[in-house]
């Protein structure tokens, strides 16, 4: 359990173990490792979560358009509860779940409040029956519909005070705890915002469980809508809605989509060269694993297969997965594998699926001398012992380069000593 | 690639590689495995396509209410084109796709022609440049909307000649390959049908690539839905419909969606115990691994750590995937993994999420004895040598089952030797 007290972190303290000595070291990529404790149990729990947002302790992380609020590069900041009442109200959990449904008013916006989960290590006050630490919530203070002037006030209080909303999808710069909270923070903001409305009946919808679910409520006081658009007015009582198949049972369009893609590092046949692919967009001599997204009933194996001999004609035997990233742009699952090469099945051809620009097996020294001088983001340059010419490769936040680091470090021998 | 001719099965035949060596063999779960190559890059190819779906030798697997046409419990059955003419037309890609957008008509029902792939180990004189094997493709017949006669037809039609649609989820009688046929055919049968609606704006949407993507069309020749119901009337021009953000760029609400799910067997922190639970609603004595859905954000590493947590009170340490198994009921990927218990963390509390009516420890001899003579699935009844009382456990289609094989296979062991 991430953010568990008085424990060693999971992902590098315990190395000890069997799975340990036979797999090596955990890898945690970018992304992963929060340090909170989703406790996604109480998400639905009324009592718990109307104190937990009213706790003078808790955290506030804003969004704008999906922008984090941040302290300088490397930070976030967060507000408390005074700096966001205006905006939210005193306790926007004030009525239960089924009263929130039976009030629904798609007039109104209500803005988006997410619970994140509890930060145990830190012990401000904040109790619950077995549960202490502090509360961190998310709102998306993005201005729009009728609390546009509201969301406003809270931005610009907030840039007063010297603190800004981070743009730009790369610029990973986060420090990794924090990297962390803020892909939870984002990539369930962005599904809220991103589906306003039900995909069975086309019906707008309501978010509930603190953020994590979205229900189409079976009446509307607001008076229906024109499909043109226009005004709306309210009327005293809430009117019944057109019937929807995801009010039966559980629906998965109730829950936030996660989109599993997969990224594979490429050994040839005799673990000597990898495989590397680059699109015309990036940078000369940028070169980087093969990707793509997994396909509806296909197994992580079977869509690492298809993607590399779609995308460049080689031909996989065992593929074996060896660590996952959340990627938050905007809700992917990212599972990192090492797949080998077919004995006949080396030859490179690009005609299949033209989505790479080049594809070319790389010696692993190659891979190795990369790994040491030629990482950077996309738009950034490369380090001071690069020389031009030279391969240059993800960074160490990339997914792809902790399974380049695995093939170089070892991944395929008997033994699990790291070259880097 | 899945279906290369002339190639070893990529998933056990090529057990002298170096990821076989040191991992084992490979499992292919049941659902996985398809025979079929997707060749996904064709299905916006509009001559391929169309070629493709009026070949002599195309195979169509007719899905009503997502339930196959099966010719006996083992076998799906096909038609023909000829069968299926009077439904879809005899060639329900005549348009190209940018031609079927701008000719959207939301009064009129299209059934679903999903294109599979192709079977390229089948030569029956279907090929396209370098691309050949028998077309394979699934078509919703479920009676509906303004084609309700003709999929009723083609239903009587198929009854006459014996054939059945074969219902009920956990009915898994079907042989492997054709089970991964289905289950590519139903996970996105199941997608189309149950998003007619874009999330986006709320206005119907239409079907393209071949049944794998789903767009929100600009323009309607029908007129303007009245919101609670009723008939609509064609128009001579298509009307403009309102502004979505899908039309800008790419939207995953596009694409078919996928719900990754993590299961997981735990082993004690000395290996020789493992970690089961049992739901209310299960057989007497029937326990199972630990499953949960992953959540926006989370490695797959720390959804494992999170559910086994949440629903057991159990810390893990180290935590390594195993397999993935695609669960089209509706739309899952299930990723397997190993877990094991940090030191001090055994203790089991229910509590949290109380998911789970038990949860404890078992000695690996029990769980060894149990896979021999106790695995069934959930309606079914254990076999002959089962005596009651004993554990019972879930068959060898459940990647649960196969999680609990490597563990007393001796995935924890150095030695790759299997006890079973």
């Amino acid at each position: 359990m991430p953010g568990q007290p008085d424990l060693p972190d999971p992902a590098h303290a315990d190395v000890d173990s069997m799975l340990s000595r036979k797999f090596g070291r955990e890898v945690a990529n970018y992304f992963s490792g929060s340090p909170l404790n989703r406790v996604s149990f109480l998400r639905a729990d009324h009592g718990f979560i109307s104190k937990a947002i009213t706790h003078p302790s808790t955290s506030f992380l804003l969004l704008n358009d999906l922008a984090p609020l941040t302290s300088d590069p490397s930070h976030l900041a967060y507000a408390n509860h005074d700096d966001v009442r205006k905006l939210i109200g005193n306790n926007p959990f004030e009525k239960t779940e089924q009263e929130m449904i039976s009030a629904y008013n798609s007039s109104i916006t209500l803005p988006l409040v997410l619970f994140l989960g509890l930060d145990e290590t830190k012990k401000d006050g904040f109790e619950h029956g077995i549960y202490s630490g502090t509360p961190f919530f998310a709102i998306d203070v993005t201005p729009k519909g009728s609390v546009e002037k509201e969301a406003q006030s809270v931005i610009e209080e907030m840039k007063k005070r010297g603190l800004a909303f981070a743009e730009g999808r790369l610029n990973m710069t986060l420090n990794a705890p924090e990297a962390a909270i803020f892909a939870q923070a984002r990539a369930l903001t962005d599904w809220n915002a991103r589906n306003p409305f039900c995909g069975g009946c086309g019906q707008p919808t309501l978010s509930i469980n603190a953020g994590t679910k979205r229900v189409c409520p079976p009446t509307d006081i607001a008076s229906l809508p024109t499909v043109q658009g226009g005004a709306t007015t309210t009327e005293a009582t809430p009117r019944q809605r057109e019937a929807c198949v995801t009010r039966k049972g559980i629906s998965n369009l109730s829950f936030p989509r996660t989109d599993p893609t997969v990224i594979m590092a490429v050994v040839s046949h005799d673990g000597k060269r990898v495989l590397l692919g680059r699109q015309k967009r990036w940078p000369p001599h940028w070169y980087s694993t093969l990707a793509g997204f997994c396909e509806p009933a296909e197994s992580v194996e079977e869509a690492v297969r298809r993607e590399v001999w779609e995308e460049s004609g080689v031909l996989l035997g065992r593929v074996v997965i060896h660590s996952t990233q959340p990627w938050p742009y905007p809700a992917n699952l990212m599972i990192g594998a090492i797949g080998q090469a077919l004995p006949d099945g080396e030859k490179i051809h690009l005609e299949h699926d033209p989505e790479l620009e080049d594809a070319k097996w790389v010696e692993i020294d190659e891979i190795e001398e990369a790994l040491r001088v030629g990482t950077s983001g996309l738009g950034e340059a490369a380090g001071s012992e690069y020389k031009e010419g030279g391969l240059r490769l993800p960074p160490a936040t990339a997914i792809a380069n902790q399974l380049l680091r695995a093939v170089v470090g070892g991944f395929l021998d008997a033994g699990e000593t790291s070259k880097i």
